[in-house]
């Protein structure tokens, strides 16, 4: 029998679902596989698709991914829900809809949903596409259901990010200006058969052309008219996110982005273990006399986290 | 000559001003300085007054302060900038108006800036109402330019939460939406005398009876309109704010918080001691060298933080 990382990497679906499921449960041993994954990984074309719940994001996708079919790309789908494990109906019937790609065996497609922190969900995020990307899916797509902190979070693992915005409902670029346009390289106004699609696009392109950051870049963003009904911009579309792959390539910044991003994960990976070593050390009942006495006067905050991290083992820098 | 701590608890304001200073400039030795404030604070009632640019904050800050001066309080007040050191004349000007009221012995104030880290800023708010309330200042009044996640962090360390918008602003009651509204302890509509302001008045009472757990709290938040042109409202605000504190004192919502306060500064202390151990261990050079051979995937993410764990001195946890 292969071993499942061998597996994996032959293109074997079970595998990766299983890799997928053991690297949600937060088993310990997945790390040892994840170490062996990055060594095959680093060749996708990471997407990101966000906009407010109602934009069609689930239905842009599930197009995209015909059109990248036709294309001969090899699609990997990575649904992000923050917020809870499909309790929508709306959600659940997009992601159904979504499933009809799933007989094809050139699409894997993957639901995830926030069990512990925020942090936890966007770490996850990221390994699941590393098992992807070991996997050979190329672009590989990662939809979220919002716009709040933890999408901004689970979108940094993207290198081309969507946003996508449904004419007439009101809110939309008023909800963009409030962070998500910092992270956007293309936008989609969707449903664009819907009255005012045209006043959505000229209003994105006002706030475009007010952003002095944007002005100064040297990618311009595009904004894409796509319609779900009758499947159109979705050739342009495509075209677009390959142009900004290219664009990150020949300008270092795919490079950069990496490099920027690898930092961020040993970053997050040695506060992980800090955090397991406290839990392993301190119990909760212990946690709570602690705060009860830095509370009651009795001890203070600075004294306490200092004898943590003595506990821990931490070596002391060299503070006298 | 007396220890800078003994000074300052004995209301010499030139020690609390250096001690503010040692706290902002993250001088080492400050924090054997704080333990033992730490000892002495805790007494104080904590006000954050946060709400978009333009919103009137400053001034009703400062009139706010005046009514607390007639009620014979001894008011701190933080001015807190994320963004940036003083740039905008407007702020600058508001800030000088405030600064009318410092010739009062009984008034500390103090502007802080962001120099570093987002969370860095909190941490020395948090430090700088440590030293005030040690100081015997009560309340202590901390104020914000915005309301983006830098001023929500900020307002963390606030028992009461003054969230204060200016009629005719359009974008006002929206952007509370975006979740400012989970720390509003009171709505202040300022500017009462502008076009607007009842109907700013009737949209925030709207907002709050669509919001399911705030209809559920104990609290019921009072929407309290003010006028600085005609010193209108402040006696029925500085009523709010001491019925609000004596609701968090006598529900045991302040003690709570008080120990999830503790508990997040801990942990926070101890992430920031790992981070330094981190600093004293590896070089930017050699920081450079690991995500080169990590992007290169010659090595794995999980390896390095293992390694760099190891060399900070954790101990492992019970991972086999």
């Amino acid at each position: 029998m292969q071993n499942i990382v061998e597996r994996l990497l032959n293109g074997d679906r079970r595998a990766l679902a299983r890799m997928v499921t053991l690297i949600e449960s937060e088993t310990p041993q997945v790390q040892h596989y994840l170490a062996e994954l990055h060594q095959h990984a680093g060749k996708a074309h990471i997407i990101g698709v966000t906009g407010s719940p109602g934009a069609g994001k689930s239905t842009l996708v599930t197009q995209l991914v015909r059109e990248l079919r036709k294309r001969e790309h090899k699609v990997g789908v990575i649904a992000v829900d923050p917020t809870s494990p499909f309790t929508g109906g709306a959600i659940l019937g997009d992601r159904i809809r979504m499933m009809e790609l799933a007989g094809d065996p050139n699409v894997f497609i993957r639901s995830m949903a926030s069990r512990g922190s925020l942090g936890g969900l966007a770490a996850s995020t990221r390994d699941v596409v590393r098992a992807m990307d070991a996997a050979s899916y190329d672009p590989i797509i990662i939809e979220t259901v919002g716009t709040g902190q933890a999408e901004v979070e689970v979108m940094r693992t993207a290198q081309t990010v969507l946003v996508v915005c449904a004419p007439g409902m009101g809110d939309e670029v008023q909800a963009i200006k409030a962070g998500i346009l910092e992270i956007a390289d293309i936008f989609v106004v969707s449903k664009m058969d819907r009255p005012g699609a045209d006043q959505t696009v000229a209003e994105l392109a006002m706030l475009l052309s007010l952003d002095q950051n944007r002005r100064q870049a040297q990618w311009r963003i595009p904004i894409i008219k796509t319609s779900a009904l009758k499947a159109q911009g979705l050739n342009q579309l495509a075209d677009a996110i390959q142009q900004h792959g290219n664009y990150l390539r020949e300008s270092g910044m795919l490079a950069q982005r990496a490099q920027r991003q690898v930092r961020s994960e040993i970053q997050t990976l040695i506060l992980h273990g800090v955090s397991n070593a406290l839990k392993a050390q301190v119990s909760e009942e212990e946690w709570n006399a602690l705060i009860e006495e830095v509370t009651a006067r009795q001890r203070n905050p600075y004294s306490v986290a200092q004898e943590l991290l003595e506990r821990i083992g931490l070596h002391r820098p060299s503070d006298k």
